[in-house]
């Protein structure tokens, strides 16, 4: 049964982003360091057309996603830039070029209709304007026996898992303390309280991966 | 050299307690819920005066603590409750009993001048008046080679980090989202980023135990 799994890194405050995000800064202050242990790993820079790269727990890590992984959902401002500019405009271009590192069919949540863009490398991306539970519904369908990655914003994530869609929550832990302003992954959550299993933790000298089961959502 | 740590139980969404604290539900709605995996452990009810409970890796965590500990820093809101009444009342009466779990000094930081507390079984309370560094520095001196535990809340802890005096954070992450309306552990910090150096991670079913050295403070 394919899973819908939230998979993403964190500041040890619960900051996915630093604070005053702009167009140069797109990740806000500090936003970077969240994703500095994944640049040098050979998992993550191969499917983004780089070669070479460091093979280590880290890495096994990210390659278990990709290969986990047969399809993505995002967020509009995910699709095309949460700053500036593209923030504003529904219409904008995806800021991730022609050959984007999903490699998989990706379904993108917005409130403007736009024809599917298919990409190199096996990536699409398709607008989906009806809602939450219909692009999971579609991504499942594209994912097949894979499972369905939940890419970001923090707002689309707080949405399934409020909406007891979620079904595993693999978090990356970075050692950093961003600090006041940010956008915390887990924010405005509405009680009663969610329930998690713990199914397994991996630590490496800069990060610890923390992966949960869903187990009491919201709803239903 | 005496090391000041910081040691809470915390949820996965960065809460130490959950919304609406009152008298009768110091820790918020769902905070009792932090707090779980430790009241049946035998290393956390001895020193409780409570008879039997279990042994397991979270309670060789909690003996750790305690064998490391030889004095304590705590806020007047964690001394006399942090709630109703007793959190107006600066001369509140502690609600630790006439025997408290900590049996090794205990300082107090408040605005208000009062008498050292001596109680059963080695605890005693004293008030400090002249800030968090004087707080330290007397319960340094009462620690002897033994470390400082810094007990919360979540200001205070704040305070210790933004001011670079704390050398450690022992976090017990819960696996819930208690959700909107609680007290964050990291909220309001400034930046720039603090970095810390995970140091140790152990896991149980119930709760994920995540070690930090705090490496570059904010000052000096």
């Amino acid at each position: 049964m394919t899973k819908l799994i939230l998979d993403l890194s964190i500041s040890l405050d619960g900051f996915v982003a630093g604070p005053n995000q702009t167009l140069e800064a797109p990740l806000g202050e500090g936003g970077e360091r969240l994703h500095e242990w994944v640049f040098a790993l050979e998992s993550w820079r191969k499917p983004h057309g780089l070669e070479g790269g460091e093979r280590n727990v880290d890495g096994d890590v990210v390659q278990e996603s990709v290969d986990a992984t047969g399809a993505v959902v995002m967020g509009r401002r995910m699709f095309s830039g949460g700053a500036g500019r593209w923030a504003d405009d529904p219409n904008a271009d995806g800021w991730w070029g022609d050959n984007p590192p999903f490699h998989v069919p990706v379904f993108v949540l917005t409130h403007h209709a736009r024809e599917t863009e298919v990409k190199d490398g096996g990536t699409s991306f398709t607008f989906v304007t009806d809602g939450a539970e219909a692009a999971l519904e579609q991504a499942r369908a594209a994912a097949g026996d894979a499972d369905v990655s939940l890419a970001g914003g923090a707002d689309v994530a707080r949405q399934y898992l409020q909406a007891g869609l979620l079904d595993e929550v693999q978090l990356h832990v970075v050692p950093v303390l961003l600090g006041a302003g940010g956008v915390r992954l887990f924010d405005g959550l509405e009680p009663p309280p969610i329930e998690l299993e713990s199914t397994r933790v991996i630590q490496s000298p800069s990060v610890t991966h923390l992966r949960y089961r869903v187990t009491r959502g919201v709803a239903p």
